[in-house]
């Protein structure tokens, strides 16, 4: 089986391309990863996914453990075969969704115990835990179990809540064990204070990691103090590593991430959005329940390649909107997706050009310009 | 424009298959007709729908009416573009369903005035307006505007009914007007009174008409009375020209349907089952939310070859139905149409051949079997 590598083939700027390698197949960096919280991206098949341009599916070690068990997928052969997506996998360690979904969470030095959201059930989840479900899962790139505290928070919190994740990351590191093929990635934590990063960052680099993520973001801060975050927080980590940036996010995100150095994401937000009615273009976002897109026989994106662009009118995805019906999520969902890689296409072709710049103008000044007028 | 057509190719026994031919395309019968009620069959995109075999669509002119409006269908090039699917579709008069669903309904000679089940705004549906509505649709197969009584019925009523859809079929006929390539179909009422059937038919082909439907069927008799009028309700009508079974069925009664002479039928049961866990295979019917199905690691169908049991688990359907995913509606309802089509097929080749009857011994045999047993 081959190893776990990555090859950073150009920069431009702090931006970087290159290729991770994988048993399971290549991933193109900048990548951006779609979710698929419960085994699938809603309202998409996996073969539409990989249709998309996705080279890797993230997964929730928090959804999964609860329903169907990380014992019940290892049963039935793991997640890529149960969920019929057979290139990789990125779990992450399930400590930010226990935070954000879980009832009555109690964090201690061991870990986290909660009741789960579905059924009120009781559960642990540890460092070792953690590790456990995401080898259960047969995840290709696992991610340290961490605490992820929401911002804005006092510098003492931030501090001890980075020195419990480190302590976390070296048993996180022990009870992954060697699995060739397989990556553990650290995670960078730390807030918005420059120095507390960099001993994160510090605590990793001794330990030893596949890839280094920047954890802690896109949690409430705004786009500027991330970007400021971002100024620094990814030089930090060791440059012939991958560097993900968690969580994140909008278009412009994303662009300002690979921008300051960020090789892979991941986000609800093009799915979640597609079911929601939001839709992402060259040209900004549009909402499709709007009435000016009535009688409108015009496609959303006149450029995009994706069946709701080729097949339909806003008219009709207006219609089909209004009239809840399911394709709706499945054409909207796949338009936005579509629309995430594009943009990880454009932006890997432009770095690996040496023009990267150019191409943030173009991508800037087409949001700017808004969305066709109305007829 | 090449003209609509029906080539009768084979008999056995009382079925039949064949061809009906338009310039949208071949509709091999007996053919069973996905619906697509507001102008998407739910949870399918249109390409994956021809995929199941399907050649031909059901369009609700009472849905399509209402919302988006006729008027904006045709402004935006009509149904087959609206909604992507340029093969043949049938619409409905909306009769039926102005009974079935609209408020404050009210009867005259002249039509049904009745207010909309979705936003209470006041409507009328007359032959003329049905007709109206099913041009500016662009349907390739239209129906006579009817009037449809629930069953059971007396013997009155029921013959006041059936006259007044005579008719009402004759206003169809001259309001249809002279167009090449579409078809108008009437429909024959009469409830189960075999004598009233007759005059139905009778009165339906002094009008003459491109096809004859059986209606007022399926709307609360049961199968053994359905398959009663059945056994001569077909052949009071024109051999040479297609008999279509309005709203018909389950998979038995779709075979014996077939086995009464009736060459296209239609039916939401395949396509509203996959959003309710409700599963078709040859071995009669499943639940995929029954408990039984979690762990187990084989298809719905070893041999069927649509996507949801050529990738997918027991477990896995089991599990994204329980966690309401949009994936399961997705996967059920493609493998619920496939298995409908894959009864056509089946019926076709045996009509041809002349082993319906083996065909129909086997089908049932399937059935009789159940479920595989629980690992």
């Amino acid at each position: 089986m081959s190893r776990f590598s990555f090859d950073l083939k150009a920069t431009d700027g702090r931006a970087r391309t290159g290729v991770i390698s994988t048993p399971r197949g290549d991933i193109r960096t900048p990548a951006f990863m779609p979710v698929g919280t419960a085994a699938t991206v809603k309202a998409m098949l996996p073969g539409s996914v990989r249709e998309t341009g996705a080279d890797i599916l993230l997964g929730n070690t928090y959804h999964l453990m609860l329903r169907p068990t990380a014992e019940r997928i290892d049963a039935l052969g793991g997640l890529h075969k149960f969920m019929n997506w057979d290139r990789p996998i990125l779990t992450d360690s399930g400590g930010f969704q226990v935070m954000s979904l879980a009832d009555l969470r109690k964090l201690t030095e061991n870990g986290v115990t909660f009741k789960s959201h579905i059924d009120g059930s009781k559960h642990e989840l540890t460092p070792e835990r953690s590790m456990e479900i995401q080898r259960l899962l047969g995840s290709d790139i696992v991610m340290c179990f961490d605490e992820c505290p929401a911002l804005p928070a006092d510098r003492d919190r931030l501090a001890q809540s980075m020195e419990l994740s480190m302590r976390w990351a070296k048993r996180s590191r022990e009870a992954f064990g060697d699995r060739p093929g397989h990556a553990l990635f650290g995670i960078q934590q730390g807030g918005l204070e420059q120095d507390l990063r960099g001993q994160s960052a510090e605590a990793l680099r001794e330990i030893g990691f596949e890839g280094y993520a920047v954890g802690g973001l896109a949690v409430g801060e705004g786009q500027e103090a991330m970007f400021g975050c971002l100024d620094y927080a990814p030089e930090q980590l060791p440059a012939d590593k991958p560097r993900y940036l968690m969580g994140v996010g909008k278009p412009d995100d994303i662009v300002g991430a690979v921008a300051r150095g960020i090789d892979m994401m991941d986000c609800v937000l093009p799915s979640r959005s597609g079911r929601t009615g939001q839709v992402f273009t060259r040209r900004g976002v549009l909402n499709i329940k709007n009435a000016r897109h009535m009688d409108d026989p015009r496609p959303l994106d006149e450029n995009c390649d994706c069946p709701a662009c080729r097949g339909y009118s806003r008219a009709y995805l207006h219609h089909v909107f209004r009239s809840q019906e399911i394709i709706s999520a499945m054409l909207l969902t796949w338009h936005n997706l579509r629309y995430y890689q594009d943009l990880m296409v454009g932006m890997r072709t432009a770095i690996a050009a040496g023009t990267f710049a150019a191409w943030q103008a173009a991508f800037h000044a087409g949001r700017a310009e808004g969305d066709i007028d109305p007829l």
